[in-house]
């Protein structure tokens, strides 16, 4: 029997889930925020495996621990020298076609704008339509779709946009060959020459120390001005100032932004996600940090977590490792890769 | 020198835009609606071809036309023994990439409800994003879409559904191998058997004798209650109150209709689209019959009637034919075909 401790509520809330999917021995208890305190010691001690958001460096002894499983993409709030040294940090992908799914939705309103359209026709405005001349809309097909990266997240909004006989372009950190769906490929040096030739331009990369203000406003005035946004990354990739200037500007025609520069807390649920005033523009379109939020993903990230989990009771290979143990590796300080959401 | 004219206010608008795509020798000239009945006669009398959405008995000899060229894909104000013995009938399609985009937009809508979610988030809402639990939304992936007619739109439609991992079900008239995008084909008498699997079903044959009343309240009972129904084809394939009366008890959870049971007319611009008040239930997005009408839609069918025009005076074989000329043809009376949209 191996212990595998759920830390906090996100987590605990899917302890049923975990039980009915697991197929090896496990034993799976959580841990709410509110005893944490308490119990996390002795919780800790007998743990071989942990699904947690978060581990820092004021986390108590786990000697036992040989699996840190993330049960989301990106971890930040993951201190990788606070990782026990004989333990592995898994993460979890599986929101692709999700946030695929959100991008491609962004893309298409953007052109056919169907909640304007509905509106005005329950109000008995036919404007629009065949009937009425001189009110047509716009379509994906021909257009020049950017993606600045091709991880997970890339490729299945180009593959889709294939579908969609877009053509499509990407910057990434390390181009690959094999990649079917993109048309032109090159590295992050090349977005300089990648931004004036897209109508869409989606980002889809982790955020890091190359990527935090990346599209500043040099880069934006590269842009044509019929140029639509759509940020499902990171928010922090765009330039706070840089894009909501653009923006009321006009400079570029819109955006979709689903990530922020400020988040609720406890004790501000309602934070407005930015110091300067986005949800006032009438040319974006703004979603709360929803794109990768389905039902679907929930479901396979949780059938993932306990693959990993089983695959650790079974001796075998774990999947999307992060960080090896330190104990195994071949010296030099752990690195962090896959940054993405 | 050959003369084409282009009869009513929708062709003459466009006479500038085909003058410029025409490689051949064409005199294009124009005739408004308000002006027709004076110098309609002497118009068709020198006419080699003519681009018009009607044609009738009631129009004067046309002993030089070789050429009706519908400027739209639907035909039924074109009547088949008016037409003159020597005259070929053509239509133009181009509208599959307008309408499969909307059909896609459509489904994703539905699932994600971007237009909901920008309202909320514009008011300080947080709720759907991955700091209020509980609110998720849907993906397409692994959903079922079924088609009823797998025509230039159907196929359209499968070819992107496919790329969103959907499983694409269809009955088709005349059901074709080869058809990679389609998961299962059947004829038109498999319908019942295709309804119960679908979670989104996209009415996209062409209205015809077979078609009218096609979902009646026994096939809509057939249905799964989470069933999606979107419209893009004709209202009437749809029964007018067994779909209201299915979509106001919730027998089935939605709707997404752009074709309608009732048009404006110049005394009525503003008519309501059907008996009953589909505008005021909200598991419906309605829209005024926008969903092909796109700026691509109409270059690509200009394009497409130069390069008709000049086939002709080229005197190559002619593209989509509907009506071939009753002087050649094998004896019979003619017959109309490809009446989608």
């Amino acid at each position: 029997m191996l212990n595998v401790l759920l830390l906090n509520a996100y987590s605990a809330n899917h302890a049923e889930r975990l039980r009915h999917l697991l197929t090896t021995n496990w034993q799976v208890s959580t841990l709410d925020e509110s005893e944490r305190e308490a119990s996390l010691e002795a919780a800790l001690r007998s743990a071989d495996a942990l699904v947690t958001t978060r581990y820092g460096l004021a986390m108590p002894p786990a000697p036992r621990l040989r699996l840190i499983q993330s049960p989301v993409s990106g971890h930040d709030r993951v201190v990788a020298m606070a990782i026990p040294p004989q333990c592995t940090f898994c993460n979890v992908h599986e929101h692709e076609v999700a946030v695929s799914e959100y991008v491609m939705l962004a893309m298409l309103e953007w052109k056919i704008r169907l909640a304007r359209l509905d509106a005005g026709f329950r109000a008995g405005d036919w404007t629009g339509g065949v009937g009425v001349a001189g009110h047509t809309h716009g379509e994906l097909a021909g257009k020049t779709l950017g993606l600045i990266g091709l991880g997970h997240i890339g490729r299945a909004v180009a593959r889709r946009a294939k579908a969609f006989e877009m053509r499509v372009i990407a910057v990434t950190r390390t181009p690959r060959s094999g990649e079917d769906h993109v048309d032109a490929q090159g590295s992050m040096k090349e977005l300089d020459e990648l931004l004036p030739r897209c109508d869409f331009l989606a980002v889809t990369c982790p955020l890091s120390e190359e990527t935090r203000g990346l599209i500043d406003a040099r880069r934006l005035a590269l842009c044509k001005a019929e140029l639509v946004i759509i940020n499902v990354a990171r928010a922090a990739v765009l330039d706070e100032e840089a894009l909501y200037t653009a923006l009321r500007g006009h400079r570029i025609a819109g955006a979709v932004l689903d990530v922020w520069y400020a988040y609720p807390t406890a004790d501000n649920p309602a934070a407005r996600p930015s110091r300067f005033p986005f949800h006032e523009l009438s040319n974006v379109i703004v979603t709360p940090h929803c794109s990768a939020w389905t039902d679907g993903l929930i479901e396979r990230r949780w059938r993932f977590i306990a693959g990993n989990l089983d695959r650790l009771a079974r001796g075998e290979p774990l999947h999307n490792i992060v960080l090896r143990p330190r104990l195994a590796a071949q010296g030099g300080a752990p690195t962090l890769t896959c940054l993405d959401n």
